[in-house]
């Protein structure tokens, strides 16, 4: 059981965090309290779901850490729920630029504040109140964990050189996001990873990575671009099993319906593969279900079983298997401590086999 | 003319950051296309809209430095920029929240990209990616302003005080946000000062200067208390104009048509000073049109009649220059330095007296 070591590891992680986030989100919600009524539903509203994450980001930030020899276990804990507020920020601009209506098992911000407007009897079209509100619930996200950042309890220099690393990711991850929400029909396979690479690999596995080892003072260049190499991998690896998932898992586990990126036209790997290896009679279907609007579950279920048939479904389950063999190749040049070999072993091996 | 040395004193400023403006522009576009076409194509865009600012928040941070003692000047004058990039990412929202068509005489970003969806030929509805393409490029404008600030050329200490500075007023121009577009018909005029203040004084006015007087240092308690009261009077005295400008001013100096806030329903003091006094003819009139998709410039013009007839324009004028003089107030207590403080005095001035 090679995941169990990653299971452990994030729960907890979790369990730790919890408090911190708990009482992060009080004394926000105190202060929005004194402001008003609207700020302090959006406050609560962003917390529930920001509690609600897995912490995956949060969780490789203290790994990164201990990686790089850190000792400050309260400090590196509280520090690391920065980039917690500030994904659940870019998850809300994507579930609204994809029109998603569920995240984490929890109805969308968006949705969330269509429905409280037609309740507070707001004149303006509840829809597009819906979708200010979500913009708003993210830049709160964003500059929360800014703030967070800021106020993290470390030399300020080591927070600067945090700062600058994650503000230059940042920026690739808007550009990924701008090119997912525009590729075309005719991308390439190389394309698509590209954009998975701005759009999560790096963001989701190099970035907390480099920035719990510089919050440490690591400088070794070596070991650094160890990490960043592994972090890569293992988040490449991620946004596959998310495809996957997203096509072939639980809603219930997954958090998200099952089919959603078919129903918005997404260009995934897997609706690559079947464009250009599925028959003539697939690829018809295909160009009927992708980013209908009214998608029924048998049309689901049809696509499941094409997808498995036209080998696309193994194509991507081996393209994913073969980051997380890169990744664990990188992993002597990341540490010598053993157990901590082991746990980013069982991490990469988890991303793939996880079902949430 | 008390207003002639606040002009000086934004045109120099503003000649003197357009070198280094553009060259940030240069630099970060030429990173864009390295990642793709869309990537450069949001830049691109976006740095045409940075670069017709105003650079009033701008130059208030050199002016706060200034204040304070500071000699950096070549090193604040590039900080500085980080809140305009900043700002024009607020704008940004804003525009589409408000469905804007127009800003700083250019195309809002949402309709531009709604226009350029059509032609790359966008396979989802094209207001949609607008939509999309406008809170990526606020988003990257966010991010983009981050990293100036970390990077700025200041010791550590004092620019993690200014990012913590920074984000706390960041999270109130985001419930000052959320509560302007929830502003119902029956507020009161404290409610849209209260509003205001969130939403544009502080953070167009106190955080600019006490960004500038913490990276040149200054800790004394007393005159930071002044600067931010004289800031938050300035920003107030600005919001005001707006709201009039937005009304009264001419499309071509405002960079915006004039009647929008009408058109949106927005509760502004004109608005709320005409529900309270206006007569009842008036006032059905005003029920009539706020709020109406497609106004007319005759029912633009009938409006402006009222509001002059009825005292609310009068009334809100008045408002502005009580901020005007409270601010000037002040003064003595945040310098010493004579010709400083004909800047200050001229600033506030000029923040009711500018037509664009």
């Amino acid at each position: 059981m090679t995941e169990a070591l990653a299971k452990q590891y994030l729960t907890e992680y979790r369990a730790k965090t919890n408090p911190l986030f708990q009482e992060f989100f009080r004394a926000k919600t105190k202060d929005a309290i004194a402001i008003g009524k609207i700020p302090a539903q959006l406050i609560r509203r962003f917390a529930k779901t920001a509690l609600k994450g897995k912490r995956v980001r949060g969780a490789l930030i203290t790994l990164g850490y201990e990686i790089a020899g850190g000792k400050e276990k309260k400090a590196i804990l509280d520090a690391s729920l920065f980039i917690e507020l500030f994904h659940t920020g870019l998850l809300i601009h994507d579930d609204l630029m994809d029109q998603d209506a569920l995240r984490r098992g929890l109805p969308t911000i968006h949705k969330e504040f269509e429905k409280i407007a037609k309740k507070i009897g707001i004149r303006s079209d509840s829809a597009h109140f819906g979708e200010s509100m979500a913009i708003s619930a993210a830049d709160l996200a964003f500059f929360l964990s800014w703030e967070k950042l800021m106020g993290a309890n470390f030399p300020p220099g080591r927070i600067i050189k945090a700062g600058e690393i994650f503000t230059s990711y940042a920026v690739r991850v808007t550009y990924g996001q701008a090119l997912d929400i525009s590729t075309q029909l005719e991308a390439e396979e190389d394309e698509v990873l590209h954009t998975y690479m701005l759009k999560t690999a790096e963001y989701s596995g190099s970035l907390p990575l480099l920035l719990g080892a510089t919050l440490a003072g690591l400088k070794d260049v070596k070991r650094m671009k160890a990490l960043e190499e592994y972090g890569r991998s293992l988040g490449w690896a991620f946004q596959i099993q998310d495809d996957l998932l997203g096509m072939f898992g639980r809603k219930e586990e997954f958090g998200k319906p099952i089919g959603s990126d078919l129903q918005e036209g997404k260009m995934t790997l897997l609706m690559l593969h079947l464009k250009k290896k599925g028959d003539k009679r697939q690829r018809a279907f295909q160009s009927k279900i992708l980013g209908k609007r009214d998608i029924t579950k048998p049309e689901i279920e049809k696509m499941q079983t094409i997808l498995k048939k036209s080998g696309s479904y193994q194509h991507v389950t081996n393209r994913g298997w073969e980051y997380v063999e890169r990744g664990r190749k990188l992993i002597p040049a990341v540490t010598k401590d053993k157990k901590l070999r082991k746990i980013l072993e069982s991490l990469i091996v988890f991303t793939m086999e996880r079902v949430s």
